[in-house]
């Protein structure tokens, strides 16, 4: 049985997925190439694998048509956007995930962004170090209401930490309407539509898988909806805002700023880093060490389980396959 | 009675101070360079002035000799570093200040800072901004230990909002030995010596006014004593960390960063600007709308309550003075 592991950096900091990979005797490669492999990179490098520990790189039916030997994906982390669910199903490809040990770190790196857009720090880092000197104006958590969009693993974590600050008022948009939202003395923390997220909040984060529904889900429209000084975060994944559009609308002088973290295409090459009110992080949402390297474990101790013949602990819910059909 | 505001901007984003001085029918003026002013600068200014408003600028026992109608300082702020107190009090001059309306915007801003260092928040995007897609191995505040010198009313909302990110230890040190420390599940807070909090926290903030023992607290030795990748955050003065120090001990390799938002001299201009791992802001700590308002009309309605002969509300407690008579 052989392993191909895509994602990068991976046992960087923490060797403990190579210790334990080697304790197990099992054959793997690490990704050659170290950045985000391509469609065709992956069909070329994953041909004889048994097992992938994945990133974030397409594992489309053309890729798994190539590894006529594998027979399960890890993903090192939640998303399972990049990987398309029914052919591996009908390959009788085994997909398992890590779908806990990233949402600390985004959560607590979003409360940063939010931060950071709103008093203007990577504007004030940037003219302070070509030696200007200008005293940007900012908000407080604690006088903005906030829309989250998305009340999954991550985004009621981000809604924990605002508590802290005493948020007065935060709207939150889930897909699931029975979803309960938590109480906190001093903050009103509201059920609203998308489009009233759009209007009254001063501050948006994203916190949804990308899926057929969540595709292009803040485009022109939704942006200019937005208060002309509003600020908008996507920690989550590239696609669910159009990135033409947000140019196009920052570009114009709607919204006060932006910070991004996860792109289309990575690594990102784009116009939005013409754009210094914009923020542009390199996916880097779960890069805290602990959760990494819980996540690198996690991945590798599931697929060692497989190779052993011992049962998947962390294999995807049912429910991701039915939600894939459903958008066909 | 002629009011005298140097702080700026002022009433920028908020016209009610301008308002409650054109109500109460005083004469003022606002300082016309738009920059903190030196110490020259003031003295030419201040003439026949009543009353200041004032920013951080250097009033001297220089400055008030040419002030010869000076009645009364009120300090736009906290810190009184900038005021000659004694001199102050022996020419029969009140002094006033805003000392709680500033905290919350700084803490917030501390948090955000922290967490900036902590990803690599302004080094990532730099480097996305040039084309560069290099992703940052960060921590998280639930996996650090901080230290916090200086548990004022600033220092102690720090510790309140991490707490709000399960920080597992937190080691405070403050001049007073008395100090009650906050208690709080899962988070275990203690007193330390500062040598201690050099030697062993991850993260360093500085919450300690500027006074004889504070200045240069923070030197070559003291940042030699901290973990190689260890950071430290002044958002509180200038000249509590040396400047000068820093930079060689940031530039010898030593240190993972260091957040300074407030500076020896401002505007600043020096070396620190060469260090990218250095995130500079331009003294923003209490540059949020609402605070910034509040400590405005705070100041605004000291000043018109000594114009009209009411008495006093935020005069500097005698302490400052003995405190000040014990560094001499």
């Amino acid at each position: 049985m052989k392993i191909l592991i895509t994602t990068v950096p991976f046992a960087d900091t923490d060797k403990r997925p190579l210790e334990l990979l080697a304790a197990s005797g099992t054959d793997y490669s690490i990704n050659p190439l170290s950045q985000k492999l391509k469609e065709q990179e992956l069909a070329d490098h994953i041909v004889d694998c048994d097992v992938i520990i994945a990133g974030t790189e397409p594992i489309t039916d053309y890729v798994m048509e190539r590894a006529t030997d594998l027979k399960l994906i890890v993903r090192v982390g939640i998303g399972l956007d990049s990987v398309d669910l029914l052919a591996a199903r009908r390959r009788g490809i085994h997909i398992s995930y890590t779908p806990d040990a990233p949402s600390p770190a985004v959560a607590e790196m979003t409360i940063g962004l939010m931060i950071n857009l709103l008093r203007s720090l990577h504007l004030s880092n940037n003219r302070v170090h070509q030696g200007e000197w200008f005293r940007y104006f900012g908000r407080r958590l604690s006088e903005i209401t906030i829309g989250i969009i998305g009340m999954g693993r991550i985004g009621s974590r981000v809604i924990r930490h605002l508590t802290g600050f005493n948020c007065p008022h935060i709207l939150v948009n889930d897909i699931d309407p029975r979803v309960e939202l938590p109480e906190h003395p001093g903050c009103t923390i509201d059920k609203a539509d998308k489009v009233t997220i759009y209007r009254k909040a001063d501050l948006i984060s994203l916190h949804v898988p990308l899926t057929a529904q969540t595709r292009n889900l803040i485009t022109k429209k939704e942006l200019s909806m937005m208060k002309h000084n509003a600020l908008i975060i996507n920690t989550a994944r590239g696609g669910i805002i159009n990135e033409h559009d947000l140019f196009e609308i920052l570009e114009s002088g709607h919204l006060g700023g932006a910070a991004i973290d996860t792109f289309e295409e990575e690594p990102y090459i784009g116009n939005l880093s013409t754009i210094e009110r914009c923020l542009l992080t390199a996916h880097m949402g779960s890069m805290a060490v602990d959760c990494r390297v819980r996540m690198e474990i996690e991945a590798t101790e599931e697929a060692i389980r497989f190779i052993s013949e011992q049962p998947l602990e962390s294999a995807i819910p049912e429910e991701e396959y039915d939600n894939r059909r459903a958008e066909l």
